[in-house]
């Protein structure tokens, strides 16, 4: 059954493997009236983009966006928006060796438990490389929300790398401008931490290893009322759009497991009226709560593994079930957390404004 | 837009607030064939339902399940099964101070933001009383799940309070057959951790404070092969599921946000055979490599902050945005986690469920 | 895989079986803020009723419905309304004889073929009597539309018997107010016409025979704009909705079959401008061009077979193949028709409630 | 909302306009395994293409299929299949007038009703052009269907025309093989009336006027249990398919309105057993009982309009709302009956794939 589509009233989705002749997406109920930049929707594609640094893989990929209806003289038409990225640089050769191997903790086995079969080349469908197509329609969202209330704060999304294994922030979490983030190729707006970062990266790279860590995201002049009761809390489509993404391992909402420590007396956030407006002292919340946003900043923590690719020798088994030895190829990320600032990003984008268009039938 | 149904093939819809008429739900898509015994249904509710022990809410409910339809000679049609609960021992008054009053860390003012008005009593369709008809659902997805492969081990899914606060058990996430979870109360399956949560849940509630602290859920035997790529991907299902159940902050797969510490070399899990299957000598991947299920245990961690109401006196704003204060009445859980064990349970059988009809659509 | 749900914004999900203890529904995404007047839900519900004239079935139904959810203080608070019509006059014995023999031209064999087995009692799930729960919720939409545009002229959707086999009005489809359809019993809003209708009817039904016919439905002063370009035009989801019905064989739209004898310069609608507003001369689009409204009537046909449940013998063939003959019981309407009409109505009006709430995302 | 996207189980999204860059779909759920044969996809393409006969537009488009993913060593992998089709001889300049003018029976009106501008080039999304996409996702089912049970007989899908205008073939509706129906170019089973079809068409071509009529399709050797009671079923979702086609005026299954004059006793499907097989005597029913295919032959009549593009002067309204008048331009089919015909199968193919899929949910 399909699952290559996420979103109810802006609904994206998406096609394409990492080898075959290209990938893309439809995005489907984007309202009619959007003005559309291009060109920052191919900013946020190079964001995304290997071979970007030396902390990136060095598969070099163009990851140019045809943008294939829906635009109507720079605008939204309010029909699907089809768009496609070819796939350039694929060196199939590369990956020969995983062809009847299963490489460890990548999709190799459990696609071909699921589908008796797959396509090995790069991973396929479990290629990293398949996010290109979300970082397109969250560059779209982000456009809409920009215009979607003129008069009001402009909407803000930004995510940014708060951990690099053990190197981490001391700040807590909190909005820091898209520009700041991208200062350093690392993506940690805190200077000193992103060289201290960096420096890691490149000895685990130069070992032939990888690293993880943490991505916070915060998305701020959020509207109060947005997020539905049960089943589609803000936060809960939110949780599947992040989990969605490879390599999570976790994700906290505001306070996270450390609120989990505190007594409900100093948990709680309490209500003020600051200047005419409801806010809250502290926001243990995360900007959500009962699962519809509060208007104080969402606040999320994504945890990323470190990258299954390495270039050890390391035991598995062959697609007969026989034990082998295999050994990385291909060209991988020592660490995915700068890249996967993007795509946090417009997880989040889209996960907004498809509720930003739901909220707007919760009233007569 | 609709927010009140969950899953593709196996869909459950609820409706129902604390304190109308009743709550209930329709579970579509349970294949025909599968004999129901109602009486599981029931004590699984019986686990969730309030007044259980001296730990848990003082309301009286007896939560008892009416199934209207679907069934026939004992067993499911293949027809929606509708549901309903009555609700009882509903004290509406106690709730007429916060008709017009937020309450701290509640979604009173979300709901307001939201929808303009709100049913205040008992917190309305926010209440936890709504996960009722989750467990209903749950329950027969598991009496499915244990028919739906007679021949293989019997799939199981347990939940447990792995840490009340920071009293947590020491023992790493393992599979504990619910007689071993419910021997105490508190339903941590280690006797000695369990006695010192309870004194710390007792303490609290004296003390009209309440705690949090997390809850490990593993499912055993479940085949490898289920979940689809991209955005439906089993843990992303599954962390839709857990994130909309009341007052969670934070889930953890596996190897969680201690694996973002690890090397790429700790970190991957190599595939050995063992008696002709291919197992994993290590699980940090939680039992799902690229969103599909590989045959090893899912584990998944779910962390629940201290219950929003206590009896203290808190600082909050009026529907009119003006200063005020307010104090906790109704009757509430001083921790919720162990009422929390049967919900976290059922939505993880609602996801497996779904997956398990939706690869039946996986190959020719 | 779930078929009970209909709609995308506004969402109807249905349960129960003829004889089971209960059938019901779930309405998800009625905004809140809904006046809501029961007394009028009831009406309908009386207008569908078994036993109404000496035209339709015997079985005496109070259908009494129970709004369990979603209402307070008299209007919707925009969260799912549960609701239930409890089965009374259920004699499951005199469906003993079809247990296992397929009534020709019913569902038995069919619901087989898929389940392996079936709740033969009243033909289960198949029953028009499922059709209730659907009238409940096109009384609910109906009094949304109403209150959705209150400076505008009422929007209405009716339906009437426009022919009996072969004793049809001779008047062109149009709009006529409930109270002139329910003059007569035969819900024909021409008095002659309906004179012989009735007298058709009490002949087929004294000959143990049934007979089918046509139903018209006008929708009136509906926005333009209402529809979704290619797959969810307007009129393929209103088709989609009165196909489910029970016993339909035909629709036409506007113009219909005869509309495709004409030549395109006789069959295209003229544009004018009246009033300052645009429309058309005439009305051959039924109301919808492209798949959206343009604010004319709209205007559909559907044709019923003549019920399947006749008193005479019929040869058939029982669950093991073998042939067989069986005859009628049960009690049974001579005409589905006159309470058709309701049925009509409800699908219409589930249709264009959903559509106005989708509507709101066209636009930035 | 989105409203582009068809089916459950396999879900098709389209999108492009007439004169953009392409269109496109992306078409989910495909199972694995599928062996493709691209020139077959190619080949629907070119029935449905442009410019194949002097009854078509002299619209000349290439509609050269590009299969983007989903595919390896020539076979589906159970992933998404996305396509693409380049947008050729597009002459924007013809539509210059219909910029600000609207056409009458156009969707020009209602596009701006419901978005406030719209791309105008060639109809933008409404024009028939769209299609094409739903025939490349036609051919791809009907390759799944074909190898679903290959120890059955070949399900089969064909669709012929039966009338245009008042020139219909007097034989009953049945299965003509497609070369059978290709061998005119009218794509009419019956020669003499095929003939007659085409001189009618000529005629009206000549005189710049459009003819519609009726196309029929069968759908054979389709199991018995296909389709899910109450609102999908079988027939709601093929209406709802063919209905999304452009200019459908009627839908009748099997014995449709000349059913309705029936009484029940003539009308009812009697059982039999024919060499160990349950049977129907008669096919009234069209192959659907209860909306679940009985293994008969299924049946459908769809009724098309006149094409409402025509060479004369016609009045009309600006996009101010002035009357003015307008004279149709552009490369327009005089009737678009013989290119409908793969249209009317693909919508058929796909809808029976997708209940395919779920039946496998049907049963424990």
């Amino acid at each position: 059954m399909p699952g290559s589509a996420l979103g109810q009233a802006l609904r994206l989705t998406t096609f394409g493997e990492s080898h075959g002749p290209a990938l893309g997406g439809v995005l489907e109920g984007m309202p009619a009236g959007v003005e559309v930049d291009p060109s920052r929707i191919q900013r946020e594609l190079d964001r995304r983009r290997p071979g970007q640094s030396k902390l990136t893989t060095a598969r070099k990929e163009a990851d140019e966006v045809s943008l294939l209806s829906g635009l109507f003289e720079g605008r939204t038409t309010g029909t699907p928006i089809g768009f496609t990225i070819l796939n350039g640089d694929a060196r199939s050769a590369d990956y020969d060796h995983n062809r009847d191997q299963y490489r460890p903790s990548h999709a190799d086995y459990t696609y071909d438990a699921k589908y008796g079969f797959r396509d090995h080349r790069g991973g396929g469908r479990a290629s990293a490389r398949e996010t290109a197509a979300r970082v397109v329609a969250g560059a779209l969202a982000r456009q809409f929300l920009e215009q979607l209330h003129p008069e009001a704060p402009l909407p803000g999304v930004s995510a940014y790398v708060e951990r690099v294994q053990d190197i981490a922030m001391s700040q807590a979490p909190a909005y820091h401008p898209q520009e700041t983030v991208d200062a350093h190729p690392v993506r940690c707006p805190d200077p000193e931490t992103a060289r201290r970062m960096e420096e890691r990266i490149l000895e685990v790279k130069k070992a032939g290893d990888t690293v993880g860590g943490s991505v916070v995201v915060v998305a701020r002049n959020i509207p109060a009322g947005w997020g539905e009761p049960v089943f589609d809390k803000l936060h809960a489509d939110l949780a599947k759009a992040l989990w969605s993404l490879p390599a999570v391992k976790g994700l906290e909402l505001g306070s996270g497991f450390s609120g989990t420590l505190m007594r409900g007396s100093q948990h709680n956030d309490r209500f003020t009226n600051e200047g005419g407006r409801v806010k809250t002292a502290t926001n243990h919340s995360g900007g959500i709560q009962g699962g519809i946003s509060n208007g104080e900043d969402i606040v999320l923590r994504v945890g990323f593994k470190p990258v299954a690719t390495i270039l050890a020798e390391q035991d598995t088994v062959d697609s007969a079930g026989n034990p082998t030895t295999m050994t990385g190829k291909g060209r991988h990320d020592p660490c995915v957390l700068p890249r996967a600032v993007p795509m946090v990003e417009a997880m989040v984008l889209l996960v907004l404004a498809d509720h930003a268009l739901r909220q707007r039938s919760a009233r007569l």
